[in-house]
C-alpha cells in the first residue's frame, strides 16, 4: 500500500473475472511486476494523485482488457469512463501535463528533448533484461555490448548534469522512467553475470542508483529481491507466474 | 529541392569529409533515404522553416557524427552550435513546440496522447519493412500477422476519426510520422507479397494513403519507386548503397 493508502497489491484479474464497476476515479490497469507500468505508478505516486489500481493477469487476460488497451498491454490509464490511454511514456507525459504539481519534465523544450533522448538511450538496458527473462534465444554478445554502451552513456550524462539525480536535487522524468529497469537489473546481476554492472567502471552510476533506491517515491513500490526471483521462476518453463505473491491486507 | 529552396539532395558526407562550418542556421543531419529522418524533414517542410541539410553516408560515417548524435544515427537536429537533439519523434515534438505555425500535435493532452498511441501502434509496419530490407533472417510469420493487425487498427482509428487525415482536413502529427513507412511499403508490396496491403480489406486505409501521397508537403520529399529499389539493391549483399542517386543541381 502507498503512503496515500492506494492499494497496489490487489488480486490480478483473469479471464472470466468481471470488470470492476467504474467509480469515477482515475484508474490504472496494471501488473504489479511490469516495469513499463511501474513508470506510470511512479509518476502517480510522485504527484500524490488519487487513483485506483486494477491488476491484470497477463498470462490469462480478462476478455475486457482490449477495451481498455487495444493491444491488451499494461499500463493503461482510464481517464474517464471508456476513455483510456496507454504506452507507458504516453501516460506519464499526460499525467505530467494534466497534474502540474511536482513537474517531472522541464518546461524548456530543449531540456525536455534531452531528457527523452536519455530515456531512449536506455533501451538496451531494457532489452538486456527482457531478453534474459523472456527471449533467451535472442540474447547475443551484442546485447551485452549495447547494454554496457548504454550504461556508459548514462554515466557520462550524469557527470555532465552534475546533479544528484537527472531531475536535479530530486528525481524527475528520466530517473523515474529508467528506474524500473535498474531495480530489476541490480537484483538480477547477482545471479547472472551477463547483467553485471562493473563496480569500478560505473562507480558514479551505481552510487546514483543507490540514492535513487532510497527515494521515498521509489521505495513505496519496490519489489524485494527474493519476491522478484520467485515471480520470475515460471518464465523459464513458460508457465504461469504467481501474480499474487504480494497482496495488500 | 523544396519549394522553399532547401537543398535536400546534397552529397552524403563520409569518413574523411570535413564537418561543414556552422553558419548559424538550424541544421539537420540526414540521410536522404532514411524513413526516421524523413519524419523530421516533413515537420520542417510543413512548418516552412529555414534550415540546411547535411547528408550522411551511414555506411562509412564521418568521424564527427557522434559529436552531433551520440549513437551516430540520423536524424539529428543541431539547434545551436554544438547542441543537437536526436531521435525522430523527439525532434518533431521539439519543432512543433518551438515553431508554433501549422501545429502538428493538438494542444489537448488527451488528443495528443491518442495521436502518439497511433504512431506507436504502427511499429509493426516499421518492423516489417526493416526486417524485409535489413534483417531477413528475423522475418517470421508473426511479423506479417503483427503488420496486418497494425493496418487493421489504423484503419479502425481512421474510421473513428471520420476525417480525411488523422490530423483533420490537413495532415498532422500522425500522418507525417507514419507516412515514411507507407511510402516504402506501398512501393515494396509490388515486388514482395509479404508486404501486401489487401486492397479489399484495407480500402479505406489505401484511399487515405493515396490522399496523403498527394499532400504538398509529402510530395516535396517523395522517392520514386525505381530510385528506391535501386538504392535498396546493395542491402541484399551487405554492400554500400549509392546514397547519391539523386543530387540537386
Amino acid at each position: 500500500m502507498s503512503t496515500r493508502g492506494i492499494k497496489f497489491n490487489t488480486k490480478h484479474l483473469r479471464k472470466g473475472d468481471p470488470l470492476p464497476p467504474y467509480n469515477g476515479k482515475l484508474r490504472l490497469y496494471n501488473m504489479r511486476y511490469c516495469p513499463f507500468a511501474q513508470r506510470t505508478v511512479l509518476a502517480l505516486i510522485a504527484k500524490n494523485i488519487d487513483y485506483e489500481v486494477v491488476n491484470i493477469n497477463l498470462f490469462d487476460k480478462p476478455e475486457w482488457l482490449t477495451s481498455k488497451s487495444a493491444f491488451g498491454k499494461v499500463p493503461s490509464l482510464e481517464i474517464k469512463e471508456g476513455l483510456s490511454i496507454y504506452e507507458s511514456l504516453v501516460t506519464v507525459e499526460y499525467i505530467d501535463e494534466v497534474y502540474p504539481q511536482r513537474p517531472l519534465l522541464s518546461k524548456d523544450p530543449v531540456q525536455r528533448a534531452l531528457d527523452k533522448i536519455i530515456v531512449e538511450a536506455c533501451t538496451p538496458i531494457q532489452n538486456l533484461y527482457i531478453k534474459l527473462i523472456r527471449f533467451p534465444k535472442t540474447f547475443t554478445e551484442d546485447t551485452v555490448t549495447a547494454y554496457n554502451k548504454a550504461l556508459q552513456f548514462l554515466q557520462e550524462q550524469l557527470k555532465i548534469r552534475g546533479t544528484r539525480f537527472f531531475g536535479g536535487a530530486e528525481p524527475g522524468f528520466v530517473d523515474y522512467m529508467i528506474w524500473p529497469w535498474f531495480e530489476r537489473v541490480l537484483s538480477y546481476q547477482k545471479i547472472d553475470s551477463r547483467a553485471k554492472i562493473d563496480a569500478e567502471k560505473f562507480k558514479l552510476l551505481l552510487n546514483y542508483l543507490q540514492n535513487l533506491k532510497q527515494d521515498p517515491v521509489v521505495k513505496q513500490y519496490l519489489i524485494e529481491e527474493d519476491v522478484l526471483f520467485k515471480f520470475l521462476e515460471p518464465y523459464k518453463t513458460g508457465g504461469e507466474p504467481n501474480y499474487d505473491l504480494m497482496l495488500d491486507a
